[in-house]
């Protein structure tokens, strides 16, 4: 039995599943092996191939400050082995950062996201955000009254 | 006579011919009568609906401190009524900005474009450019030895 492999669907569920509701261990159905960060500015992780148990950690520590973020998907397109999302984010920042003690603020961020796929599982991304509107506001909130 | 009509071979030459070469006038060729830019942060025209003399300005305003500036599609996408450009571009700083005197150096960006499409014409894009990184050279520049 096959079944047809849709991967806008899948994309939708992993961002939902682990990188929104925060079940990690989900990862396994939608990453493959080996996965690549292509491009990332200011992400850990840029230029970097890491195994399954890496790509945990990652969604593990990214999401270790903002522990109720949530992606919302703005568009998604598919075109050969590649789909893209472009999003917004935002996030309550619960937990400290390296400069940037927790606030209890809500940040918003916005970005797009092209993922690479491969028999039915994700290989890499290639990844912009507006890192510099998340500065401005984690800045922000070092300004106390 | 009617020939077949391809997005991604349209929006290589708008990216080609009117923002790296600075043919503004052949915008006529690529843009819809009414342009919106429908995120686009940090830019000026950001959530702006322009028209076609509004799309030149814009171009030419944006080329003026960087007159040898040039966009390299590393990948494109198209899908239905939308084409996606992730992007990397370099440019000389030879244009004052506000803030920022022109210092000769070269600056590097890159960044992610979705463009809607309509009859031929493209209609307006979403965008989200890694402007930290630019800000981050710009200010290095200000460091005079």
């Amino acid at each position: 039995m096959t079944t047809s492999f849709d991967p806008k669907e899948l994309l939708i569920r992993l961002v939902n599943e682990v990188w929104n509701a925060g079940n990690i261990e989900a990862s396994d159905q939608y990453i493959a092996p080996k996965y690549t960060i292509h491009h990332d500015p200011g992400d850990p992780w840029d230029k970097q191939e890491i195994d399954l148990l890496g790509y945990k950690e990652r969604v593990r520590l990214s999401r270790a400050p903002f522990p109720d973020q949530r992606f919302t998907i703005h568009d998604i397109l598919a075109d050969d082995n590649r789909v893209v999302i472009t999003w917004y984010w935002s996030a309550t920042h619960k937990g400290d950062i390296p400069g940037f003690p927790a606030t209890d603020n809500q940040i918003q961020m916005s970005g797009a996201t092209v993922y690479y796929f491969e028999n039915g599982r994700f290989t890499g991304h290639w990844q912009i955000t507006d890192r510099l509107g998340v500065y401005r506001q984690l800045h922000q909130g070092l300004a106390k009254p």
